[in-house]
């Protein structure tokens, strides 16, 4: 069965985007953090990983950017889970009674104008979504609820008081799926993702992008970075549609090494459906 | 006297940076979140907020980001300075004596090789580095440290036990002093900056380049945020060198409306000068 790690519990939203990506036959690796999800696909512990890069309300997550530069690993595919979030219970409380509410401090942000109609409940940050599912099996502070996922209700055994509870539906988190190996297939909506540092002169990212524009390459996502060891200097990470062996982007990557100080492809991948969460 | 208000407790590197840039003689306003500094500012209970905008190491702060986004305020002014953390306590204690060290989790990364020394000590997360001297005046668990700023040492009086114990001494916040009105003011070395919303069009960020690359405008810094309503699509937020004055900019801005959905200036300032903590 193949090995995949994610970071967070049982019920994480990283756990859902496997499951997605994956089917549910998989044998899943939970970890306490990113990094730990590189090393263990690095240290060839799983086979994949599956790390979120980016939220369409909170934007790019640092980490992984700065963690793709540190681990040699592959880019082999990604997916974008709508993010819905429940409030769960370990009974069918009515929402009148709730006393208390356990969340991540972002996942209570998102649902605030349903739990403002808590009236009698006190709103509790947590560790983690799913976390705090686990906070309601660990704790006797009944009657308690959490704001989690469908899947960590279903996986610690718990009632779903209200469904779909955060203030915007448009919510989604874009994973990345990351292996040791490159694997060879083909693509029908390829998308290739590499990062450059540019050399220092007049207008560099204006003469980086027009290496794709002129090309009629569609730069999907742009991210910045800094260089630690250069004060306000930055790296660029571009994901381009089209794969690394269209010739346009072949030629495309050697124009950009003639301005650039290095450049670093993650791979190419097919760009990621949409799933419901 | 001047109002000013910054996020943390006193004595933190907001605190610095805002002393730094108009002098001791500030009737200073700790704030808890970054949202009360902009309110403040906006309400014209403070005259100035003083915001972190990136630091070399981590990368940009979001927050401060959308922020600027959401209120109407105006940048007045910016300073870099340079992040120097120091072992404090409230008595003279031997560095091999010490139980315990508080500071915030990135601070506390910050100085990971000097605090690997530091055999006898439990290394333990706090909510920020100027509140961990507070948890030292608070708590009575001897012999205990805090990883703090000069500032910190000062205002609660206690001693420095090591200075400047950080890895890397490379080590800049950039900071934006933010306001309510515009200020005329001539500056020697004037930045802009500005964010845009681009129509939906292929090449559309190299088109926004260009119009300042082909104006010989130099671009100091991008950065993307996601617009919420609109998944996976971003903002562009612009530092360009010059001011908003400037006959070239002025063209760059009309022609960058031709491609935009919106503009938003957020002024033209004197470039920071960089100084230590």
């Amino acid at each position: 069965m193949i090995k995949v790690a994610f970071q967070g519990e049982r019920g994480a939203f990283s756990e859902i985007a496997a499951k997605k990506y994956f089917g549910e036959d998989v044998k899943l690796s939970p970890s306490f953090t990113f990094d730990d999800v590189f090393s263990k696909v690095k240290k060839g512990e799983v086979k994949y990983g599956v790390v979120p890069i980016e939220n369409s309300l909170y934007g790019s997550v640092f980490e992984t950017y700065d963690l793709l530069l540190n681990y040699s690993l592959t880019i082999i595919g990604e997916l974008n889970l709508q993010i819905n979030h429940h409030l769960i219970a370990k009974k069918n409380y009515k929402l009148s009674e709730i006393k208390k509410v356990y969340s991540h401090p972002q996942a209570l942000g998102q649902c605030s104008k349903f739990l403002s109609t808590l009236k009698n409940a006190q709103i509790t940050p947590a560790y983690d979504t799913a976390g705090s599912a686990l906070i309601l099996l660990q704790n006797n502070e009944e009657p308690t609820a959490a704001v989690a996922s469908r899947e960590a209700a279903e996986i610690y055994g718990m009632k779903i008081l209200k469904s779909e509870i955060q203030n915007n539906k448009k919510n989604y988190t874009r994973f990345l799926i990351i292996s040791k190996k490159k694997e060879k297939r083909e693509f029908t909506s390829p998308k290739t993702s590499l990062c450059f540092e540019l050399k220092s002169m007049p207008g560099a990212l204006y003469k980086a992008l027009s290496v794709f524009a002129l090309r009629d390459i569609n730069l999907v996502k742009i991210e910045s970075r800094p260089i630690p060891h250069k004060p306000f200097q930055y790296l660029f990470y571009v994901d381009l549609q089209g794969s690394d062996k269209d010739e346009r982007i072949v030629q495309a990557l050697k124009n950009l090494l003639e301005i650039s100080v290095t450049i670093r492809k993650f791979g190419t991948y097919q760009s990621g459906e949409t799933h419901k969460s």
